[in-house]
């Protein structure tokens, strides 16, 4: 299809802060947004319209996909039958594909192996029966994951031997899940790969990402990871979007194992839409994440991927945005807020990027 | 005056692409906007809410600004009692101290001139009476300007001789006007200052400035003025908002006469907000000018000025917009569309920042 010119509607499903960062994105380029989401987020403050409704809302989705010139999503637990009353009347990017194999973490580990592409060992755990061969099959200790719904390490129990994974599945309520074994890594990266509508896949720099509690707590560019193995990164990234029919930010998030590994890279997991590891992007790259997924959905060339600062970008939980104002005085630093009324513990306030001249 | 709080609402008089800009600005920072306009415009698309009403409408403009944490405009010919009415409610940034100055030439100049620094030659042309003693004080050749209401070479007559005033004068339908003697300047370049509550002053790099037909083509840094004389330029756009006890960024405009001259620079004119020749701040500085102008007048600290890149900003004027497809695939540009429905001769429609590593 041919780019939609400027001025057309970008539908977006979820009005939170990828929602919001999307919209301001959305906003340099001439173009608008209209926001469907089941509660108004911070998202619709900076909308030209919004759309508050159930995701199950049927009608609603589509008369929704009726008012904008495409569809896209912010978070990867859009309703399948959500996304598939919007594309029945408007493109859906990127499409139902990755949300189907996102949403289920079985689905996902089982597509990304069957491409060749390195994942950690794991095994289905669906009820008492499954316990002896999902431990067998990850050989030790491992994280019981339910297969839907978890995120920022919610969902999730570690386990030291086969003999805590009957408690852990408990724990878990007995929801089907997944035995992921541990994987020995050095540090994490991700890969943020942006794919236009031709098949065009360009990267930003690898981050190193840091976690605190199972939430993203730094990433920073330039990482340590060795230049072959970043571009190998990037070619796993590639491999996984080509083969969803990608459209637009895919967040790939993988464990280096170390220079020395036979198998440097083990993929941890995927996200299909743009990824809080992506937020320097804002400050240290010319085109942003945000800007390059806008790009993307409708169909406009790529913007520039490389950074002209180094960057760390660091999360602010809960209370740490009480520091707001001195974070906003603090010199090369770039302070981003979400609007979000109530700093409650775990919840993602903002984020700050402190940018430093580029090293090399 | 303390800090708005993230969540607050800044309200913004003029709903163009410099309050959108401005809106976009305040969504990083977790604030919302509130746009008055008489007609909807391309920032309505990006505000938590809009009031389409004329400017005189006092109680319209009273409700907006009780519904609002600060004022403060987009444009320099808000009405002042609009202003006026506002600031009965609310706090307005700048002051209409600024409004009333940069209204009028005439008072702008003056009130320059009477703080010691340079301006070109002028005089009032308010009829008839006045051509003679005008021509004798420019001394020649000069610029026949309206006092009210000019902008991008609009409401301006150039003149060879005295023998052209009153041609000039009935070709501007004799309204109040000021005669401005021509400087014989080297390059054109501008202050883009940003003044804090608390009087602290902040300048982004002097860049040079280029006009196509009156309107502003592009702005460059670093420019090829000397260290010394740029900053003797933010000195002097500095005494200007301190007479003003301004809140928010003010823009400069300046002639360089050339490191030889015995006064080396001379104020063009001034706008009382955000200004054309500070867009390229967008891509190459960590905060832009449009950031720091929201974090001035909600109170909050300043943010950086440095830049980061060097850059030039062109501006799309009417079917310049038209490339937009081509202008968005090029390498190293950031594009800028104001989402304007049509791209009429003369009409701002975007701009575009292309960025090189910084130099020096």
């Amino acid at each position: 299809m041919s780019a939609l010119p400027p001025g057309s509607t970008i539908g977006i499903l979820g009005g939170g802060q990828l929602g919001r960062m999307m919209s301001l994105a959305a906003g340099r380029l001439g173009l608008k947004c209209h926001i469907y989401s089941d509660v108004r987020g911070p998202a619709c403050d900076f909308a030209a319209a919004s759309t508050i409704a159930p995701y199950e809302d049927t009608a609603k989705i589509r008369a929704f996909a009726e008012a904008v010139d495409v569809v896209t999503y912010e978070f990867e637990n859009v309703p399948l039958e959500a996304a598939a009353a919007a594309e029945a009347v408007a493109p859906v990017r990127p499409g139902p594909k990755a949300l189907e194999v996102a949403q289920d973490r079985l689905a996902e580990k089982t597509f990304i192996r069957d491409l060749g592409i390195p994942v950690a060992p794991f095994a289905a755990v669906d009820n008492a029966a499954s316990f002896d061969a999902a431990a067998a099959g990850i050989g030790g200790a491992g994280i019981l994951k339910t297969r839907r719904l978890g995120y920022d390490g919610k969902g999730q129990m570690r386990i030291a031997s086969a003999a805590e994974l009957p408690g852990a599945f408990e724990a878990l309520k007995g929801v089907p899940s997944i035995l992921e074994g541990l994987v020995p890594f050095a540090f994490e990266v991700s890969v943020l790969v942006v794919r236009g509508v031709n098949g065009e896949t360009r990267f930003y720099d690898v981050p190193l990402n840091t976690h605190k509690e199972g939430i993203l707590d730094t990433s920073t560019v330039p990482s340590p990871i060795p230049p072959a193995h970043a571009k190998r990164a990037t070619e796993l990234a590639a491999a996984i979007a080509d083969a969803l029919g990608y459209v637009g930010v895919l967040g790939v998030e993988m464990f280096y194992l170390g220079a020395d590994a036979p198998e440097p890279l083990v993929i941890n997991e995927i996200a299909p839409r743009v990824h809080n590891s992506g937020h320097w992007t804002q400050d240290a790259c010319l085109v942003s994440q945000f800007e390059n997924h806008i790009r993307a959905v409708a169909g406009w060339p790529l913007g520039a991927t490389e950074r002209h600062s180094d960057v760390t970008m660091t999360n602010l939980i809960g209370a740490d945005v009480d520091r707001w104002a001195a974070l906003a005085a603090e010199p090369g630093t770039a302070l981003h807020l979400y609007g979000k009324p109530e700093a409650r513990p775990g919840r993602k306030m903002g984020h700050v990027n402190r940018i430093r001249p580029r090293s090399a």
